[in-house]
C-alpha cells in the first residue's frame, strides 16, 4: 500500500466512523455531510468523491461496523439453518447499537427513495435471497411443506420486524423459537370449517 | 356553537388539513410547526395552545383524515372478523395517501420518543387490543388452536407490515388471504423430526 493509498484508507475509515457515531447520537435525520466531514477532519469534497449521498455513507458505515455477522453460513440441517438466520436477525435487532440504527435506517428510507433503493440492493435482497434459498432447500427435503418461498420468508421474518418497528420490543431468541414452533404447527383449531373467506 | 367556538373549530380544521397536506408533500421530516402555521393562516401560538408537539399534530391530522375506517366492528364469525381486521390493515397500508403517511410515521417514531409514545397509545394499542380480543374469542370457539394471543397477532400482522416497510410492497387482499391460509395450515413438512433447536 502506497502512502497515498494509506492516507485514503485512513480518511475513509475516519468518515465511516464519524457517520456511525453521529447516527448513534443524533439519528439518521440529524446527520449531515457537513457534520461527518467536520468530525472526520476531512473536506466535504472528500466525502462526495467516494459517496454519492448521505444514505450511501451511512449504509457503508453501518455495514462496515457490522462486519461479516450479517452472513450466517448454512450447516446443512435445513430447519436449523433457517432458525439460525432468524436468531441472527433477532440478535441484530436487539443489539444496543446496531438494532436502533437499523430501525432508524428502515424508518428513514420510508421517505428517502435513494436510501430505499440502496438498502434494498445492499441489505435486504442478499438476506432475502439467502432466506428463500433455505426455504426451498427445506421444502425439497420435506422439512417444511411445499410453500411459496417468499411467503414463507414473510411469515418467518415478519413477526420479528413487527416487534422491533411497531411494538419497539426487539425480539429475543426465545421469541424466535416461539414463532418458528407456532408456524410449523399452524393455527388451525378443532372447528376448521368456521370463518372462511367473505 | 358560539362564534368563538366556530372560529376555534375552523382554525383547528385548517391546522389539521395543513399538517396532513405538508406531510403528503414533504414527509414527516419536512414538516415544521412554522410551516403548518403559515399554511393554515394561524399563529404558532394557536398550534401550541392545542398541541404539545409536532408529532401530536401530525397524528391528529392522520387520524382525523382517516376517520372511523380504522375500526372494524365484529360480525360474530371469529375467523372472518380476524380476516376483516387484516384486510383493513392491508387496505390502509395500500392506500395511496394514508399508506405512505403511516409508513412515514412509523419510520419517524424510530428516533422520536414522543411520537413513538403517542403512536403506541393512540394507534397501535387500540388495534392490538381489538386483535388479541378477536384471537381469544376465536381460540375459545375452537376456530384457531390455543395460542398466546399476542404471538398470534404478531404472526397475522407481522407479514403485512414487513411487506409494507421492508419490501415497500403494500400488501394486497389476496396476499392477506395467502398469509391466513398458510398460518392456519402451518409449515410443517413430512419429516417433522428434522432441524430442531440447536
Amino acid at each position: 500500500m502506497t502512502a497515498v493509498h494509506r492516507r485514503s484508507e485512513q480518511a475513509r475509515q475516519a468518515i465511516l466512523q464519524a457517520a456511525f457515531d453521529i447516527c448513534q447520537q443524533k439519528g439518521y435525520a440529524g446527520l449531515t455531510i457537513e457534520g461527518v466531514a467536520s468530525r472526520a477532519g476531512v473536506g466535504k469534497q472528500t466525502i462526495y468523491r467516494w459517496w454519492s449521498s448521505k444514505g450511501t455513507v451511512v449504509l457503508d458505515a453501518f455495514l462496515d461496523a457490522l462486519g461479516p455477522t450479517i452472513d450466517v453460513p448454512p450447516a446443512g440441517d435445513h430447519l436449523a439453518d433457517l432458525r439460525r438466520s432468524l436468531h441472527s436477525t433477532a440478535d441484530l435487532l436487539s443489539h444496543p447499537r446496531y438494532g436502533p440504527m437499523l430501525a432508524d435506517l428502515v424508518g428513514a428510507l420510508q421517505h428517502d427513495e435513494a436510501l430505499a433503493a440502496d438498502f434494498q440492493q445492499r441489505v435486504y435482497e442478499p438476506i432475502r435471497r439467502q432466506t428463500t434459498e433455505r426455504v426451498e432447500r427445506a421444502c425439497a427435503a420435506g422439512v417444511i411443506r411445499h410453500i411459496d418461498a417468499n411467503l414463507a420468508a414473510d411469515l418467518l421474518f415478519g413477526p420479528l420486524w413487527f416487534r422491533a418497528l411497531l411494538m419497539r420490543q426487539p425480539p429475543s431468541t426465545d421469541y424466535v423459537d416461539e414463532v418458528i414452533d407456532a408456524l410449523l404447527r399452524g393455527l388451525a383449531g378443532s372447528t376448521p370449517g368456521a370463518g372462511g373467506r367473505e
